[in-house]
């Protein structure tokens, strides 16, 4: 049997929208699903308890980067996982490190081995290699281990971003053969999921989508969108790598997005999302919630002793009011950022589990069309 | 019937040390007790769910001075008090400001009518007076309201120190006067506590403790300790308050103070403690535990996966390691600062319940004799 499974239970009836379980040896993931980005082992601001009892998270995300960087590795080994290190005791998924070591880390070199950086903690120089990244993360132990690949930025000319999906695809041979001749170190499996490239070029997605495929993995993901590009431009070619993504394998698009995105590319056969904008933007007093977003710093919320958001099952959100999380944020208080953190991604996994419900009622597309207006309205 | 009433359980055998239970229109608090600081209507990084309970807080803290400037008394009237702006819906005591106008404001300035300062937040002027001070306390809403002193610093000339306790006496007639013409504004019942001031000095100490006495209110405070004089002044000068304050109602000594300050004082007759040590302290990573001292942030804890502490009850401190709790301080997370305030808070709250089980038992003095020096180790 695979190391993950999944079982495909509805197909919406006027969408592509999916619902189904996928099974890992940490338990089960109920899709669609939107993970949590537990960066250097915490999902920042929040308790392990918390995300279980009140955000209801069924994953979490790891960096690879991140963890390498810190604790390191040595720790990560000795506590027998990230799962034991953490506390965090159901599926884990780590990022490879591709995408930080582009956005973080200084004077990196791209060459066919891999990439060489230096840490943008002490400026220490690193090598991340397809091989060395597998190796990392059979160490942090996430039961799904991402692809080494590389993410070019938007815009990429056309033979730029060719030349990097191209290296993606042989990297992601060589992590393969890598998984191939290793062991899962603590007593559980792991998987392996490719990414898609190509920018946003649809012969170069069609061909990287179809790359993938043929690996035959547990499941698959699209990287290198929501970089910049027209969210028009992103559901296009997000729609056309589905096209070309097994039916039966779960989909993750990485780095999605805001309430809206998240609808739509469910609609178009997503399964699985991650993001930092609950955390980050909720950091900053940006609010998603059933009603619509609020700015909590705002006057206007003052003497709203109304909840947080009672359109959601949350304790956070139901028992402390708009006006207390404002003035946690103007007197800046660390109880603000908490509060906000475990609001934005409760309400994230509140609005992947009403899309499931309403996929399984065969109703999602006019669910969605009907939703997203009252969630993109500003409040 | 008074609104706090304070029944004496216990008495230890060798030392003053009592136990007894203390009733309010919140609910009871057994003492001794430790009471968390919640300057701005938080205490900082840390829900009113884990105060309740991993914490077991029976009772917190909120400050005037701090509350008067954010949200500010119109937000906390309209919310109908601080109960329920907060949600914490157990006992609340009130400091009355007097300390925070000496310690934080600029260009204050002190006459018979009161104090003139500025804000340390936008620099606006206010006038602090005992019965302005009653009345932003009455609008609070705290269970115990605080009288409005002066509090001299260490060292002070005898001269001052007698000149600012003659102010603090006749301050703390207009507070009482204030209180009775005036109503609780929530539906139920307030207390004052009268605060003994008198610097180091024992016949001031002697005299302000038996002007206060003779007040006859719920509950007495001692103030002016803690704030630079050596430790066995502030035991000497506590111990010498306690002899002149009356047994049948609760004694708190204010702003005290490291675990062993807390034990020594319970051990003089002390019932009622605050500081803001525990979570101030946290968040630099000092941890204060059942073993001693630990600096979390040292490199030898990088490996120790055995928990923050076991030896009391709080998940927190049992279910997460102290090489996780390490890494977040090491990698500037939110979480490690979340943790490490709910640890030393529950710390303290064991501590007081330690103290009181062995009161009961009748061999607290050779219990606290026996614990300080664990207590006190550096690890």
């Amino acid at each position: 049997m695979a190391a993950l499974t999944f079982s495909l239970q509805h197909t919406d009836t006027n969408s592509k929208a999916r619902a189904g379980e996928i099974t890992t040896d940490h338990g089960t993931i109920q899709t669609p699903i939107f993970m949590p980005v537990g960066t250097v082992g915490s999902v920042k601001a929040v308790t392990q308890q918390q995300l279980k009892q009140e955000v209801k998270a069924q994953i979490i995300l790891g960096n690879t980067y991140h963890l390498y960087l810190r604790p390191g590795i040595d720790v990560l080994e000795a506590a027998g996982g990230l799962h034991q290190f953490n506390g965090w005791h159901q599926p884990i998924l780590t990022d490879s490190g591709g995408y930080q070591v582009f956005s973080l880390a200084a004077n990196r070199k791209i060459t066919e081995e891999g990439v060489v950086f230096q840490s943008h903690i002490d400026g220490s120089k690193h090598l991340f290699s397809p091989e060395k990244v597998m190796d990392i993360q059979r160490s942090i132990g996430a039961d799904i281990i991402m692809a080494f690949d590389e993410c070019p930025p938007y815009p990429s000319d056309y033979s730029y971003a060719k030349k990097s999906m191209e290296l993606t695809h042989r990297w992601l041979a060589r992590c393969i053969s890598r998984l191939q001749d290793t062991e899962p170190k603590y007593g559980y499996r792991q998987t392996l999921f490719p990414i898609v490239q190509g920018s946003t070029f649809k012969d170069l997605r069609k061909a990287s989508a179809e790359f993938v495929a043929a690996t035959d993995c547990d499941g698959n993901a699209i990287g290198g969108l929501s970089v910049g590009e027209p969210e028009e431009m992103m559901y296009e070619m997000c729609g056309l790598c589905c096209e070309y993504l097994p039916e039966d394998k779960p989909r993750y698009l990485m780095g999605v997005g805001t309430p809206w995105n998240i609808l739509e590319n469910i609609a178009l056969g997503i399964d699985m999302f991650d993001c930092v904008m609950p955390t980050r933007n909720g950091r900053n007093g940006m609010l998603f919630t059933t009603q619509g977003v609020i700015n909590i710093k705002n006057k206007r919320w003052a003497t709203d002793f109304s909840p947080i958001d009672d359109g959601l099952e949350c304790e956070s959100s139901n028992y402390y009011s708009k006006a207390y999380l404002r003035h946690l944020f103007v007197a800046n208080e660390i109880l603000g950022l908490q509060l906000a953190s475990i609001h934005n991604l409760a309400f994230y996994l509140h609005l992947v589990k009403e899309a499931r419900k309403h996929i399984i009622a065969g109703y999602y597309h006019q669910w969605k069309t009907d939703i997203i207006p009252i969630l993109k309205q500003r409040r």
